[in-house]
């Protein structure tokens, strides 16, 4: 089949079995759940484009395994245009959902573990690149969504995983059998797990060789015996819930979502295990999985920038003060940081090399560099689309206000008369969609979007620190510093 | 009885018959409502802390008009020490509910149209001042709240109030009488309106002589007839309404409000009345308003910005990360921002001035550059402390999982179990103590107290391009090119 | 012959009879003057690594007009990967000079000349692009360094060229005749124009009917007739002057150079002329020539920034304090700070596009955003370098001092002794090394090469400001507003 | 006499024996020294204005030990009013200098060392204090300037000063005999060393136990045998010696100056000890000097951003561009820049208290808050004044050039008719003060006036590091977790 449509992505999903709990119940029909679904609505996103001719050369790529025409998120980057092309399908997706649309994970797994199981099998004589090529192979064909899973809990962050009093802190192998292992813990912070078809997990960190049973990577079904979701709260989520929800949700149909994946003894066929034990290899897996993913940020959230400055701008036309030169400064500093971050993902996308495999991966100190910036200039962006949109974003009665036909009036005017009459822009627009724009802005600055655009930029695909340690590895500063003795003179 | 407890202060607010609405209906008993209710407890800080032997030499101040001690928030500021008092007062309140209190709006509005009054009575030969000092003489003598209500809904912001379509969209002076005049018009973005007793209105700018109307300042209790308020929604507001929300809240007691308050044909006694026509004082008023305005938060938010200093440094305590140089530093770096606010607030302060009636003004060049600053600072402590705490304060599930009993594990767990066994921190706190410092966080950074620290410091008191257009007016450029003249040898 | 030696292109100034001013006087030798010559050793340089086998393949490429294998410098950008080299090419000069090298003017007029010509003939029949395929094949063959030439003086900038008092002040057509024009103006701040054999004269703005006069480009040879340079002072530079001049210089070899270049009624034959009048195509020359020249500064000025990098953290060493984690931190900023340049200076260029005549064009947003960083990040770079040297850059004696003799303390210690006493670092490095270092930050940060490092980075290639007017005209600003709308569910 | 004039000031230098090295030469008559005047002139100013009516307010006080009229730089600070005042009196200085006035070391020197020989007197029964009033009252009574002189050379930072292997890399007490002890050493950085009469030489550090040698502090003439310095080089230096010197100067009167300060075998009678192995106060001298010393840049900076600020204004008025919305931005912004560098000044004077001995100390955390802001906000008001004035400041000819007679032109026009027709303004100044303030600019951005404004707000009174220490130390960051966690509802 290859290609699905978004809406048999949504059924494929009700066909699973998979366990979901909130507020401390297990919700049956999460496809539907109003919390929920807007998150499935943007992986499903990633499937209508697929489909739309005006997007398809961009959202598709003939598989290098099988020939066939796939969707560029189950595709093995073989080239930097590859590269540069992954970074552009996800700025467009940005752009049509201004949220985090979660199918990227998946990718930049495929694309870690495919160049890491050829190294590993390169030394260990092992067939992990094989089982994976076969994984994959399903993957394009049946044009799955995968979550890609590597933060563990950590528990006492000074201690390695074998030292910790828990020993399930990190995912671990508990049992070894003839037919596969049985694996033990959880993944913490999981982007679009809920809403994907399988799971890649993978180590969360360099391993020594006391921490062999946690090197572990493996593939697993969502409704696989043992596994089950833990769903995270989301600033405004419950909004979702609020009786015909739509204007003051900001964004009705898009959002984002996170989990706690629970492996509570889960059996993997030893088919779909990638890594068992190689701890040596635990780094590498690490590096390329984050680098990729760093890499992403330069494209999904500079989509997400795309939107958040047209809707500032509108907020400033609505306003009447668009032509103002502070206003139109704003604007261009706005654009101005969001280009910069979409340079830097492009750069390491251009910059790209070869692995061992063939298979194209980033250059690492720009991926690096591209994040770095990703956890500050959003938070820019945001501080400014505050400033220019106004104090009206986060002051503003609800649309059950508007709607009102309660009389308050001395005249007879109602609740929703008087939010209309004086909540009036410059004339340009009704009062509903400056109401709307505005409902955009919080939520997207402070809302539940603000966890995908703002906390996300800053934690997913690891911390500020975690970048700046990479950074300074791979700075050369030795090479510097001889560069500059040679310009000072000194021998 | 000049100082109510928090107790009293509270019981009068159910004796007064304020009209609130929220969601398309009247709310009867808004004191007791969960969304609304931290708000008033806030304001409640305000009396229980007079009350407190060990802030009340901070706290309370005696009446430069009967002698008697009042709350300070009832205060016309004597000396320069007085207002260095006052930022240490917003200081201590910001650190005790992590919120807006709202108090001080009255207060500066009391400041401001105190020593503007006697300014107009000196060239028009009116009695406002006389006016005022009564009325003040009554909030301090029965410890009112009172609410400082100046901007207006504005419509068409290139158009003056004259010049809109709708002549309601600044307040205006509807009908003149003998024995007092009749408004028409609202006030948005209203903080603490609905917990005051009385309201002070003043103009929104600077006018000229078409818009005399306008050109209105009085004082009207919170439930005179025609008057009515419509509650805004912020970040997570229905969070607050779920059962037996406690920890996921964050901050669970206190919070912010703002409101629209609509005049809907209210008729004001002329003894209520500060200016009516006097088209030429409106923008002093503004200015004085204004300024003390940007000192005052020069206090609060600092207060505010200890606690949040304080939160990020426990995340990190709790995480186990909190002796890593990278972790130290950026709590340095929060400290130093918070710190410049803090001395922007003092420096304004101690080079206050007396106006012509005696009453202390800050200095308002130093005011604006204060409130400059904390439309931006808090900005970036928020966002260090997003870097500090680390992705779970967006993605940890609902205290309800925490609590939950439903069985879910191959040997019995609960959600709950689940929930403790992998958000353990470092072994130094209860996970419940972890989710609460990370609840807190959420808050404060994306919640509902967001709407305070951020946005509020971002437009409260005026917007950046106001404060820049008062920094190019008082810079005093000509005297400065002077300098670089003399220096230079130019002639 | 194609490719000079660094040798040869020295020889070759000397066979110019080019006219130099300084301190009111000529320079006859002025290829050899302590103050020039360290300007035409960075062009030598460009010579230099043509030759070296280890550098050919980025610093030379096969002429798209002879074949034969040509200067990078004097290359029309064939490709995407074209414009990558390009930007490489100039990172690796930056490394090797730590200072503006100047060539790059002349490349980019070539290719904005180049491309802008084959339009106006294409509109107008003219023959320009004719003319200047010779003119650079001609450059090509004999491996000429080019000054491009642009910003004139400009007089009142309220006012347009023809607008002006005095004529002269912008370039100009000052009479036509049959075989030529003669044209009589000035060109300021004319990096690189001393040690260049030819120069190309480019409108510098956008032009309207009555500026006819003025839109006007030529080529012309540096000794022409009537054409004389008067060079322009920079700090320190009359410590080259210095009798022995080594350490104290920072940068012994390489510097930059910047002149106003007279046009005293010079005449240029016909098949020299690139625009005579077509008014409605200077500002598409001015454009590309701009976006070229942006561009151009993501990979220099980043290479120059390798070396201040390397310096800060052999001040460090040297001073014994290179595994502070504070220290540890800043380099790493400088290095973020560095590689984001250079991620603008790629992603421009990987973004590429051929023009209508197959030439290759940068892409326009993001080259200004290239430089519109580049006009803050160095200065940030210095400031952490300067952080991280600490004050004796700006504080130390002189070499003079170092070496001197003179016997000044109790037991016969000359001032050397008494130098080399205190002045010691950590043990790993001679005082004279430690003292290297600290001077050649001074240099960069204060001194001469902080007039290219620093005060070029702001204005050369336009001012910010002026990126700013491009970022706001390439930002699709509408577009993002369509993008909002759909998500709020706007009509 | 109290009170010296300027004139009186300058011969009482010649006066004195001093001994001044530069260029591995002594420098007799350094008084009028080209590159040493212009610091002389500085500190003559601090006399100047204390004898003009207009300024004796802020110049002169009272003595608390004689109840003369003594100048400011020579009082210990008896109130916060106090404290206030020295700031308005530094920004005043820097105003008038567009430099550092150098004289502030000492009056922070003598507020430190008054308060702590208290201290150490009450603990030990030392005479420490009544040595230093002795000392005081002749300083006033002369009205002398003194250097207080701390920054010892170190060596290797990783190494205590009894650890160092050359035991002089700290001064140090080398002898004791009955009257007096002989000390050994040297100190760098001096700024304003050669023009004093006297120093005051305090520890650099903390210290223990093996370091009571080093523990150690008195008072010197600058004169005495066995001490002399060693003049450091300046950006742009030597551009003071060049013939008729003047407008490529950019500041012709002021500048300021650093020396290395040996002392080599120097005897010191007892009357003029203040601490002599209490090494336990050791840290107690260094934190009060520094923490005065942080406060001094709150003004002196301040003032010299006055006069910067009015250059780039005036820049942009002679370009033709002062009402360019972009540059009035830019101006706002340095002014705000500026205005909260006094912010902090003024706050850290205001909250000073009482030390044990009576007289006022700044606070602390707030100081060091103050001077962090000190070395990041004079870079970016240089950086945008260097964005404001244009290239020109860096690519200008030379005042010789402007001047010359030589004839070049076709018409017999000389060089510098083509320097003043080219470099012609906007029409509302001369070209010589356009020039004027281009090298002004030049000079405080670059020359030997950005020594001052940049290099030593970066390192003087403490590296960056230095304060962010301090700021951890008063941070309070356990109250600050006890707010967070009352809020947060943590037990």
């Amino acid at each position: 089949m290859a290609l699905m449509t978004a809406a048999q992505y949504i059924e494929s999903l009700r066909k699973l079995n998979t366990k979901v709990y909130m507020f401390g119940e297990r919700i049956e029909n999460w496809v539907d759940h109003p919390m929920i679904r807007p998150s499935i609505n943007c992986v499903a996103m990633t499937y209508a484009l697929a489909q739309d001719p005006q997007y398809a050369e961009l959202m598709t790529v003939k598989s290098h395994l099988t020939g066939k025409t796939i969707n560029r998120f189950a595709n093995i980057h073989q080239s930097a245009e590859d590269l540069k092309n992954k970074v552009k399908m996800q700025r467009l997706l940005g752009q049509k959902t201004a949220s985090c649309f979660q199918r990227c994970v998946g990718m930049d797994a495929f694309n870690a573990v495919y160049s890491t199981t050829f190294e590993i099998d390169e030394k260990y004589g092992t067939k992990y690149h094989e089982n994976f090529k076969q994984f994959l192979e399903m993957v394009q064909e049946e044009d799955l969504t995968v979550d890609g899973a590597m933060t563990d809990p950590k528990g006492d962050r000074s201690k390695a995983p074998h030292g910790q009093e828990d020993p399930d802190l990190f995912v671990r192998i508990k049992e070894r059998r003839a037919d596969g292992i049985v694996v033990r813990g959880a993944k913490c912070h999981q982007t679009g797990s809920v809403n994907s078809h399988w799971h890649i997990v993978m180590p969360t960190m360099a391993m020594g060789p006391d921490d062999k049973d946690y090197a572990v990577s493996f593939a697993c079904p969502s409704d696989a015996d043992g596994l089950f979701m833990i769903y995270g709260r989301q600033s405004c989520d419950t909004r979702k819930l609020e009786d015909g929800a739509d204007i003051d949700l900001g964004n009705r149909k898009f959002g984002g979502q996170e989990a706690l994946v629970v492996f509570d003894d889960v059996f993997i066929p030893n088919e779909y295990i990638f890594m068992e034990g190689e701890y040596d290899f635990a780094g590498m897996l690490v590096e390329r999985f984050a680098g990729f993913h760093r890499q992403s940020y330069g494209g999904c959230k500079v989509g997400v920038g795309d939107v958040v400055i047209g809707a500032a701008a509108l907020a400033a036309e609505y306003n009447g003060v668009e032509k103002a030169s502070a206003v139109k400064d704003k604007l261009i500093e706005m654009t101005h940081l969001n280009e910069t971050l979409y340079s830097c993902g492009m750069a390491c996308s251009c910059e790209g090399k070869p692995t061992k495999c063939g298979s194209y991966m980033i250059d690492l100190l720009l991926a690096n560099v591209c994040k770095q910036n990703v956890t500050r200039f959003p938070y820019e962006i945001v501080r400014l689309a505050e400033d220019v949109a106004g104090g009206l974003m986060v002051t503003m009665p609800s649309q059950k206000d508007f709607d009102a036909e309660t009389v308050v009036g001395k005249n007879g005017e109602t609740i929703g008369d008087f939010c209309n009459k004086f909540f009036v822009g410059n004339g340009s627009c009704s009062t509903e969609d400056r109401m709307r724009v505005m409902r955009f802005l919080e939520n997207i600055c402070l809302g539940s979007a603000a966890v995908g655009y703002r906390t996300e930029s800053m934690h997913g695909a690891g911390s500020p620190q975690a970048q700046r340690v990479m950074i300074a590895r791979q700075g050369d500063l030795q090479g510097k510093k001889e560069l500059a003795k040679r310009i000072s003179g000194i021998k």
